[in-house]
């Protein structure tokens, strides 16, 4: 029997910029991940990197060279990754604070994100992360990230509920437009790397 | 002997979204500080508010409808003042979490800044802060927080030395430039209030 | 002789980002102007100020220190306004060309919009003009435009119909939100006149 | 005969945002122009494609599903290029009139901007076009325009003179600069074309 010649699998490193552990935009990361799991998304293995250890960004912390351990295991997590997925829920107009600090460790030279292919994911109320991801983008400039364009995806959770009481998706219709984000996220990745 | 009736003094709140310990953009505040105490400015008196006690937002925290105690007496703080002084430093095209995550917290309701008069003072590299005030400025829309518009008040501190050695201000230059933030941050807030 | 103290009548300048004729956003500025008209609105006077003879922005034309006729005409309006209401649609997530074209020429010293109290209204598909504000009160930063920030004003001309086939402003849910913009706009321009 | 296998020619469209003759934005685009046809970057052809003769935008103008004469050659040159670059000057805060109204004329259906890569290139005051350059990328956003990350370039003209009287750019750093500007776009147009 002969066997295609398989794409390869490229590593996604997933973060969530909410602290919440009922938190919506960590449910998309798991929809992410169970997309992946369940063959839905062919070629992506994604895993879940928590912020929530990481201390308040303070260069004072930075002694002989050397990050907090949390900060470099965050860290090396990024660097290690093919791709970046984040879940940027919106807050004020703006991206969280506990996303932004991570964004802000990970960018300390030697910049963890260069030339890293990323998407957005955003769920919420009002216009479900726009405004958030813009900022999100503008920071991505610096950090040298490359966010794919389409599709785009922000949810508002609140017009129908998209997500069961421990804050998993179980929208259909919300599934295959997260799925749509991954395979383009996937596409743009293997282009970037030069892959066929 | 006469006394002029004088102007209120106006309490102003000073945030700074850098927590370094040597932070040129606590130098400002500790700068605006001394020209309202110095009789420089007449008619506002600036306190710092410190940032640094505030856990990472996160609703969870909010039992029974109450904040964890440092985020409790931040909210005071900014909810007893008259107007607000933001130094706020750039990181990566856009305003530093610890800065974020402090705006986020007063924010949650009833929201402290309502309607409060603010001002923008940065010092960095580049283009010493230009990005991230205008991403402040965007959280200030939902915040309504009523930002003046000049003068603006970026500097690079790396062109020339404007702190000595403990990150004092130091530079007379600098010294005026932040004389008239305040001042104009007086006068629009003293027509804010209606008073003439 | 008793005569009622009465609210000065404050002179808006209102300005339509879209030249279509049939203009959803020229729509709100005829709403605005009879919610003003017929009373359900007192002390403002608002006049359409028409973009639609202004040639695009181009210093050349600048001679002699005069500007084109259709300019000048423009400038003088503005300058002569109280406060300016702006109906903003958006375009591919920004502004529109003509709107900011015209904003540019009022720009030309000596700045037309200097010191002005200022409100946005929205009409337009997707989220109805959010992203196009947020890059407009950018822009009036450098141009000292004083936007209120409460409350904001975008509308889905899609989700139900607001408009007659004439582009006349039939809802009257979106009036009363008009209205309260207006007000907001007028409380905000006494403030900064220093009138009571 | 032996034949060096030869990268492909790359179209490159360049567009001025503007309108002044001697524009310095202008003189970048005839600097990169020169690069390319003097062989210091190989492999990239670049065309100024004139935005002066477009009409406003306005959608009333499509009649019958026909654009201006001029606005569909605009768009037909557009369509036909394989890599964009945008001049972009600063006018107020945010990108001009005429740019954003050549973007939104390309982008009515079918987009002709979608999914190319491009680069922006800035001269002017102050901070030389950053903030302007960061409402483009949020306008390429929708368009999906593919904007390269790095080197980002901005200009202040006024520091020391780039240009000659008829604003051609002479500085040999400056060339420097815009050179590599060029071979990160060639490069990253390569990638997303799927060529080696």
């Amino acid at each position: 029997m002969e066997v295609a010649a398989s794409k390869p699998v490229l590593q996604v490193a997933a973060i969530c910029g909410s602290l919440r552990k009922a938190s919506f935009n960590r449910g998309l990361i798991r929809g992410a991940i169970q997309l992946c799991e369940s063959g839905a998304v062919d070629g992506l293995w994604i895993e879940h990197i928590s912020i929530d250890a990481l201390p308040f960004l303070n260069t004072d912390l930075e002694v002989g060279g050397e990050f907090p351990a949390a900060v470099e295991a965050f860290r090396r997590s990024i660097r290690a990754s093919d791709a970046v997925l984040i879940a940027c829920p919106e807050y004020n107009y703006s991206i969280s604070g506990p996303l932004k600090n991570a964004m802000d460790w990970a960018s300390r030279p030697p910049n963890a994100w260069a030339a890293k292919p990323a998407a957005i994911v955003s769920a919420g109320g009002g216009y479900g992360g726009k405004l958030a991801q813009q900022h999100l983008r503008q920071v991505g400039v610096f950090l040298d990230l490359h966010f794919i364009n389409k599709p785009e995806f922000t949810l508002n959770v609140f017009q129908s509920p998209k997500f069961d009481e421990e804050g998993n998706l179980i929208d259909e219709e919300t599934k295959e437009k997260l799925k749509q984000v991954l395979l383009a996220l996937q596409s743009f990745a293997l282009k970037m790397k030069g892959s066929p």
